[in-house]
């Protein structure tokens, strides 16, 4: 038996266009990345990795992308299952901020770390900033798990009970599953699945709105490590676009 | 205590625009619907009943309705719930249909008689038929429940269980309930809610893209009978157009 689990990051939104950091300000997709999300979809359904039930975050620019994909793929119709688990990470302070004036403000290692490293996430948000999430109602119950910020290290540790508890039984129910999410999210999935170390992660890049296909075996390890993009060729142009935000 | 339940019948369809019978057959929305569903969501919000969950039937012209007025409305990140049972009326062999020329082939008492009759269904689609829904993945588990005609009375007697089991206890938990439904489903819960006889439905036009809130009480009884139109004017017109269909 082996089971199958599609990964899809969102296409552009309106603040990736901008080079705004985004974190959880809820930004809609930008008309590039409703495309992206459509042409993922029509990849899915020609790969034949027609989903059977879909997870996604509580953002909406993963919501319309699982939503565009899977109506380009006639899958409109499936379960659909969300979770804060699934979001982006939380950028603290640099939430709403340029990504150039933050490189040029502070420097490229600083920006770097705290784009890529592991563990240290940006200064917290402050309460009342305007591109906090503080009283936004879909997280009213998190209480103590809400995030002021958080590293690559902290996205690891909230999302995995949700692949355990949520997605994993889904996956061996026999099921299909699409996950729409984001790039440290679907990084930290990533990670877990082919066991990469803390360093190597950092320099790993998801492209947007191309369809990253695992097969798992019985213990749900990688039968090809890596996974498999069903547009290899678009994939890495695309990985490669990411790696140079900000420049 | 009372409950709170918005019904919203999903906007005009590519077949509805040609004037053709739909039933289950998987139309998408026209870009008229589209605008439709994104202003009932707009209702929605400044209405203040943002719903807690959604229920959908499987056609794409529902689901698409859902998520284009949630998206509007800042509920895009709801839990969803989707059942064939909400499902539009399956029209049987008029499925893809001029009404029109149906009306002039037949004339206008079987016309209405097959379009608004309680209990006489139209007659069954012919297996195979390209508008059939045979070999659907998305109903591979329904064997015997799958329609291949009904009339009002087969939606009540399909949908009231659904009602029962998965929407009453989203009330009972104090949810604001969306249902994105169609013309026939909605009928049927709203002949149910007020009480209405077999006659009398008959004459009851439901307007697409228009909010139509139930506040129930204990007993799930509406206090209001008929519910409330979150633009009552609006409403009353756009059901009169429907009333209108195929003349």
């Amino acid at each position: 038996m082996t089971y199958t689990l599609v990964l899809l990051r969102h296409g552009e939104s309106e603040w990736n266009a901008q080079n705004l950091f985004t974190g959880w300000v809820d930004v809609p997709l930008s008309d590039k990345g409703r495309a992206e999300a459509e042409h993922g979809g029509s990849l899915i359904k020609d790969g034949g990795v027609q989903p059977d039930v879909v997870h996604t975050s509580l953002l909406r620019r993963a919501i319309t992308t699982a939503n565009l994909a899977l109506d380009a793929a006639d899958r409109h119709w499936i379960p659909v299952r969300r979770n804060w688990r699934l979001n982006e990470r939380h950028y603290g302070a640099l939430q709403g901020k340029d990504k150039k004036a933050t490189l040029e403000e502070f420097g490229e290692e600083q920006f770097m770390t705290w784009r890529r490293s592991f563990d240290v996430p940006p200064p917290p948000i402050e309460p009342g900033s305007e591109f906090s999430q503080d009283g936004d109602v879909r997280y009213a119950g998190l209480g103590d798990d809400m995030p002021r910020t958080e590293c690559l290290k902290d996205v690891i540790e909230r999302f995995l009970p949700y692949w355990e508890e949520s997605i994993v039984p889904d996956l061996k129910d026999g099921k299909v599953v699409l996950v729409a999410a984001h790039g440290n999210s679907l990084r930290a999935l990533v990670k877990h699945l082919d066991g990469i170390g803390d360093e190597e992660i950092v320099g790993l890049n998801i492209p947007t709105g191309q369809p990253l296909v695992y097969r798992l075996d019985d213990d749900l390890k990688p039968t090809v490590p890596g996974g498999e993009y069903l547009d290899p060729v678009a994939a890495k142009a695309a990985a490669e676009a990411v790696a140079n935000q900000g420049r």
